[in-house]
């Protein structure tokens, strides 16, 4: 039975040591005198005791059983709801929303971290919060004041949950296609109709009522993306006091049976006429709902991260204990029968791959959830701006560089179990199952990429991308910089690689899809070598007081620069291949 | 529901005009009366039928139901029982068996192709048959004049099965390790005691009876892998007459609940003083089993092109109908919504890649199968000795890169599909469900590239290597050879990564498991590339005959040394990185 023990030294070692956070909280007006370095500790702390021992006892029984559905009415396995009920009060689901109306406030810094644990401990159940922690941003930065008032207090509290309906059979990337359609009614409301698939947590039994943001077309609405609205639809009705009335017409048509996150229900929501409320201005409902896909993206990333940790605790418990072999330098168990396998450099290989992503993955996204902190909290016009460019560069790369390198760590995990890692009862198989929708919903990873590549790169004319090496160039260019001179090396090429990009897009649209999913590679394994170096520049600081602690990091960057960085030279070489190469063939000939 | 069409036109391709089979067989005095061209083609258009037609409608419902235990008896799902008794009608098991016995003699060349067509159609239903064929190999191998006579009939008719029983729960990679013993009887035969685990159909309700072999120690063995013997254990005493007797003292304690191939009975199999006979000499048993063991893993490794072919088949259709987005340069089906997903850029970068490693793989197992059959059936003894050598040198590329890349093709597949791969109706989630257990069985592909790197290049300094790089040299040193450039590029970083290698090995017993998988992934690329320049320059030569089959080849071809040979870059860099860094930390540092 796998267990899961938060690697709280490690979260301490990016939140406070790589990243200083207390520093920069204590001079933002808005989080000067609510969070500091013991408060983040007491909250780690706690969000370690709720993740290892309430939710993450029920993640392989919450597999083998399976949410169930059964005349419109689903079931959560067995354990969800009491362990909901614990949860909820611990007042997690509202951790860093708008105090203003009952969240906790706390910065995102903070809340990735207990994000990573909460995925860590079973991603099925961390969706039914997820998704209501999304959909409060949606609601508090574009609803009405009486729409907040009245939803988002009990949905920071986990009374109520939110859900995000967006695909419909016909359309999931290109959302210009929905049909869904919202009719006014005379009180200002609108009554909402279509059907959404895929929706995550659309119908559940953990709490009292499910808040639904969907996107669906007033009458003669522009076509396509333009024409889109977003509406606040309530499964029950909520009366103006803010207690609940009738069941709305909105209903759960069956729930899909998965690859995994088998506890989390994937619904088809119906809407027969459903009262909802538009959320911000008519037609501009998919920019609101990115506020939403957005946090749901990194989050959302963030499961790659939480699942190749729970999948690396398993594989070193595994690979410290199992016997097979003698080490090629001769005995290091002489009184046992084999050695441990840990002692095989290619069981280390993978273990290392496995511990250099992931921590390089969780450094990220503490830069990023930084990024996201000062963007809200800065009091500074222009570190705000700059932050917000950098979240929306950052953003496609957090989603699917932490989930593509996520499935390779799991697989990886497995693959250290050997034949055991194929058994359900271990747990290492069911990671890699739950891990890899990840790369797949909240925009696939192809989607991220264009939009890194194509939006946030190739559309500003590499201005964005310049601001973001800067720093990087700036860190290696101190004088003790670690591992300054293949950073540096890494960061010229990306460069590089993006300047001939720049160049190829001007005569060809099709060198933006083709160059993408590999750039943006490029792009993760870049990012991963600075966060790498700066962790090793901290290590190699305090060394002195935790030698073992700290040589493990400088050991591990070690690692990352020598074994894993230059894949990028097969990944510029493919880039620069171009796209011609992809349509050599006819829609026939494949 | 998924489906499966052989690929015919693309079998032939490779058999008969990249490998001009039939002119091979036509000199070979073994199969020059018993195959020839229209033979070869009348087998796989047969094959075609019952792959698709009878196998592959069983592969969904196979794995929703998956095989059932109860009191030692398994279950097969629904379906299974009729189809494997049509099946073995058309005496598929024997299909390369000997025909001393009632094997049909056909050469491993067309073996493989029907083996890719049968784990394309159901991995699961696959693996009854293919223990068989493998044990029948080792029995026709090493066993007594009596036993094959007894035994290889009936296996080949495919009444009886057969399995192998090597692990056990504390002994995998390490079989030195087992405690499964083998105590003589008065009467020649032995008793056999021990438990073994993950044995693929120890139990079943298919066939009559089912053969185990059974490695096991004798009284006073010598430890270690030097003290093996291989054991021919009967689920049911076969007397003298060939007829069924009494049940033997074997027994299926239960049956494994796995990630995938779910209708395969994965068994725990109890020997309690179960009577068995010998296979060839005491103490041997090891080399003996690996006569069976390098036949499955090339079996094993065409899983992985065979899963990737059904994904590939399945996402090329998906690709052409779903309409999402418009293409890059503009509306191509302007009278749709939106465009065919296969116009867009990211789309092709995954179908090509499925496309390119598929049939790059399909013709290298024919490669492979052409030299087993040199091996087995030349007259000439130095062909006959270097075609041995090839096949162990090539056989865990096979196994590994077939099944590494196969994973790959599955995954981008499921990708292809958006959301609709992850649910399990639509198949392509169980196809990486089910690959996925081929990189582990049969010795999992770290253990194959070790074998790999250590014994068949390092061991002999390198000769095995040559002897193939040179068939690669001399292929692109023709004045008209295609892609001859890149192609002794690659071959040049395979030979001077090698040499580079051979040198480190000698200090240093870490290298080659620190540099392995990796370099089996560099030969895995270069092996293809050759397949590739092969099959490009026989489409350049037969263009004018069908100009769009061969244009579609021409472009993979070119689609694979520009956007998927550049890999290599990287994989040298990583193993020229050497093994220090996977050694920078104790096992408590992990």
């Amino acid at each position: 039975m796998p267990t899961f023990n938060a690697p709280l030294r490690d979260l301490r070692f990016v939140l406070h040591e790589v990243f200083e956070a207390p520093r920069l909280w204590a001079r933002l007006p808005a989080l000067a005198h609510s969070v500091d370095a013991d408060t983040a500790d007491a909250i780690l702390e706690e969000a370690a005791k709720v993740t290892g021992q309430l939710i993450a006892p029920l993640n392989r029984s919450g597999d083998e059983e399976g949410a169930q559905w059964l005349n419109g009415e689903v079931s959560t396995p067995r354990g969800f709801k009491q362990a909901y009920a614990t949860y909820i009060n611990g007042g997690w689901v509202g951790l860093s929303g708008n105090p203003g109306y009952g969240g906790m406030g706390m910065p995102k810094m903070l809340a990735v971290q207990f994000e990573e644990m909460l995925y860590a401990a079973g991603s099925s159940f961390a969706l039914y919060s997820a998704l209501s922690s999304g959909a409060c941003l949606a609601i508090d930065a574009h609803a009405s004041e009486t729409l907040k008032t009245t939803y988002l207090p009990p949905m920071y509290e986990g009374r109520w949950a939110g859900s995000m309906c967006l695909t419909e059979a016909h359309a999931g990337t290109d959302l210009g296609l929905i049909r869904s359609r919202a009719e006014p009614r005379a009180d200002g409301s609108y009554s909402i109709t279509g059907s959404k698939i895929f929706i995550t947590g659309g119908e559940q039994d953990l709490t009292e009522n499910i808040i639904h943001l969907v996107l669906a077309k007033l009458p003669n609405a522009p076509t396509g993306a333009k024409g889109i609205s977003l509406f606040l639809v309530p499964k029950v009705m909520v009366n103006p006091d803010g207690t609940l009335g009738a069941r709305n017409a909105v209903s759960c048509g069956s729930i899909e049976h998965k690859m995994g996150i088998k506890a989390s229900a994937t619904c088809v929501m119906n809407f027969d006429g459903a009262i909802g409320h538009l959320i911000g201005e008519p037609n501009k409902g998919l920019a609101a709902m990115f506020t939403m896909m957005n946090y749901e993206r990194l989050s959302i990333g963030i499961q790659g991260i939480g699942c190749a940790e729970a999948s690396y605790q398993a594989a070193v418990g595994y690979a410290r204990e199992r016997l097979q072999s003698r080490a090629a330098t001769g005995p290091v168990a002489e009184e046992k029968a084999a050695d441990p396998i840990i002692v095989h450099a290619d069981v280390r290989r993978m273990l290392l791959s496995m511990k250099a992503m992931t921590e390089g993955g969780r450094a990220f996204a503490c830069y990023v959830g930084q990024q996201l902190d000062l963007a809200k909290f800065s009091d500074d016009a222009l570190e705000q701006q700059q932050a917000a460019a950098l979240v929306a560069l950052l953003t496609p790369v957090a989603k699917a560089f932490f989930t593509d390198t996520g499935l390779d760590s799991c697989i990886h995990g497995q693959q250290v179990f050997g034949g055991h890692g194929y058994i359900r009862e271990w747990g290492q198989e069911q990671l890699v199952r739950d891990v890899r929708i990840a790369q797949i919903y909240e925009g696939t990873n192809g989607i991220q990429a264009l939009d890194l590549l194509g939006r946030k790169v190739v559309a500003n004319g590499g201005e964005g991308l310049r601001s973001f090496t800067a720093q990087i160039r700036q860190f290696a260019s101190q004088a003790d910089a670690p591992f300054a001179a293949p950073l540096l090396d890494a960061v010229q090429r990306l460069e590089s690689t993006s300047d001939w990009l720049l160049t190829q897009a001007k005569g060809s649209p099709n060198e933006v899809g083709a160059a993408s999913v590999e750039y943006l590679h490029l792009f993760g394994y870049v990012a991963y070598a600075w966060m790498w170096a700066r962790m090793a520049a901290v290590a190699r600081q305090h060394h002195a007081q935790d030698p073992a602690f700290y040589s493990a990091k400088l050991a591990t960057a070690e690692f990352y620069f020598s074994r894993l960085l230059p894949r990028t030279l097969g990944l510029e070489a493919c880039i620069r291949a171009g796209s011609a190469p992809l349509y050599g063939l006819s829609a026939e000939q494949f």
